[in-house]
């Protein structure tokens, strides 16, 4: 009964049907092997198994797929960050930043292809212009609640606050350029090694 | 006297004339602006104001660019694991490996266009797999560099030694993405601030 008069239905089901979350997946994957740039929709297309006209109807374009991309990447980084800046969160500057920073490495290694997309972002569009805007104001609620616990005390002086934010913050996004989930190294105990690391440095525990 | 039967000569006098380094410096600005499968040879004509045909005067070819930019970068680099990692440099493990931090962020700062590209390359040819190739070499010793300097109960054997040195040489590598020489911080004082920022943590220097 169900198959009567539903030739177009079932040539259609013939074909591979994809949801937008395993679209974008694909698309973030192949971004990152070949550039976005150097990927095309066709490119996307055949990896995915459809025609290109047939992408279409899936995604309206390849732009469209680095902006959910970078929204997705972005979205978890700057909670973590408006949380962690604004005051009312509770606890010291210090305390503070200590937690952003393990979120930071949590969020990364669970958006690792879409945060990994993100850092290699140069501003060639608007939508690159617009993502690295917002990355610029993650940074600077960063870099003022460096400072912040700097002006507590809890953090060392002698170096610019500024200078420790960029070093800090540059060792937690050198996680996606080796990280894969999956290894020896679970997020959780990757976060603490990362605080444990930046904030107490290598010196021997019993010193 | 010089100008008889010099027309040809006169002509080429005409053109922009440049050296190999020039031709160099400029086409590792373009495939960090462009990335290196985004940069035709036409691009590099048209940026040096030459013809499409006048370019393979200067250069054979566009993978021949890219070889000799990994390699500007990599000599430095091997050059500074290599004698850090030989014993024979004298010095504990360390020592020396404070050195090989130190000596890195320099060699950063003087090639950082040509580190810069060294670091974007994902092995999408023979040229690229070679470079990551002693990218990887080069990893590998300052790993047991690291491991070495645990053994001798100078660093912290609570975190894995490989973790401790991608984490540290992250943060090393991470200076790509925003130092630009000219501003503020020159390399020597960049370069103690990383080690010690590594070494010593971020806790003020007074406790």
């Amino acid at each position: 009964m169900a198959e009567a008069g539903t030739g177009r239905a079932a040539v259609r089901r013939g074909r591979p049907g994809y949801d937008q979350a395993t679209v974008l997946r694909r698309a973030i994957e192949l971004f990152n092997r070949q550039g976005y740039d150097g990927t095309s929709m066709g490119d996307l297309a055949k990896d995915l198994g459809l025609s290109k006209s047939a992408i279409y109807h899936h995604v309206p374009g390849k732009e469209h797929l680095l902006a959910a991309a970078l929204d997705e990447a972005l979205d978890g980084l700057s909670a973590a960050v408006d949380s962690a800046a604004a005051d009312t969160a509770g606890g010291s500057a210090y305390e503070r930043l200590q937690a952003v920073v393990r979120e930071s490495v949590e969020i990364l290694v669970a958006h690792l292809p879409a945060v990994t997309l993100l850092l290699r972002v140069r501003g060639n569009s608007d939508v690159e212009l617009a993502a690295l805007e917002r990355r610029r104001a993650i940074d600077e609620k960063l870099a003022g609640l460096v400072r912040e616990a700097v002006d507590e005390g809890a953090l060392r002086a002698d170096i610019d606050p500024d200078l420790i934010s960029r070093l800090l913050f540059g060792m937690v996004n050198s996680l996606t350029e080796w990280y894969r989930p999956g290894g020896p190294v679970d997020a959780p105990v990757l976060a603490s090694a990362v605080a444990s690391l930046a904030f107490e440095g290598l010196a021997p525990r019993d010193r």
